[in-house]
């Protein structure tokens, strides 16, 4: 999505060990009128699909789904890093690993807000390994709810999440897939 | 705002020590269309104030704030709760205590998206003692910039934070305030 792309090329800031900062307006300060165009094309990719929930993880994604849900017309629901104290039987719950956090989360989903009924479309800010992906598709696996698909605003193309994800046959719509950031330069996949 | 209030009255659930769920449309699950009136309602209590900067901390003002933002042309930056290791140059940094969770946070926001040209407006989910609003405060006063006031959508009138938040000099506009919750019955205060 050239807009987004565009956006990580004037404002993302790309420092050691592969980290793309992009905090003025995707992930710490918020560009709204960016979310609701990035929401569009999510829109668009995934048309037909009959999407009744958004599902994403706190905090990052939050603004993002909340602006897609308007879209599509349905709820948002965030999954909830737990310190563990919240295992109730109410919850499904899962394992997520953050390696740029260095810890392990309990991440917990209410089951009165993700059902067998639900078409899910998750999303999420970044796309790196996958860890987060897939331990949110756990947790709609365990709701017994439908897949639609993953919608990611950036993806790390270098890191193998992607591959993993689209290899298990999920449709996964990444908005700008990031080829490399060698010596701070950015360059984006072709066809994405 | 009758229609939060109505939402709240059909969809809140009243739990023992003063607790109100109202997770299926507000904080785990979010109505965005909702959310949508209830920024519209914000814009028109705070017209003409010309906010530069929406506030909010993670994780459920998030979504909110985002939606707001859009209606206010301008963007959201939400406060990050932190273990105390992020304390670079770069934050601004405040504790605040959350009585729900029974712990204390640290919580910053980058000196790059609060600066002392922004007129700051400050919303949030819930109102009770007020720590989270004087902790935000605090922040916006350490980058030298305007408060233009706070937004919340459930304040408990029951307990002190309003009244403090007021007695400040504060503009404070709740769009649903609860009177009280005796019972498990929800009444809220006639002149919000």
């Amino acid at each position: 999505m050239k807009l987004l792309e565009d956006r990580i090329r004037t404002e993302g800031i790309v420092k050691s060990g592969n980290i793309l900062r992009v905090d003025s307006f995707l992930n710490h300060q918020m560009d709204a009128a960016l979310f609701r165009e990035m929401a569009r094309e999510w829109k668009r990719r995934f048309a037909g699909t009959e999407v009744t929930k958004i599902l994403t993880i706190e905090a990052s994604g939050i603004g993002l789904a909340c602006i897609a849900a308007e879209e599509f017309g349905c709820r948002a629901v965030f999954a909830k890093k737990t310190a563990g104290n919240n295992m109730d039987a109410d919850v499904y719950a899962t394992k997520i690993t953050s390696f740029t956090k260095g810890r392990v989360y309990d991440v917990v989903v209410s089951k009165r807000f993700l059902t067998k009924d639900d078409r899910v479309l998750i999303l999420d800010d970044f796309l790196a390994n996958g860890c987060a992906l897939l331990g949110l598709m756990d947790l709609v696996n365990q709701a017994g709810a439908t897949l639609v698909g993953c919608g990611i605003a950036i993806e790390k193309g270098f890191q193998d999440g992607g591959r993993k994800i689209r290899d298990m046959g999920v449709k996964l719509e990444s908005l700008a897939i990031l080829e490399s950031m060698e010596g701070g330069m950015i360059t984006f996949r072709e066809n994405d």
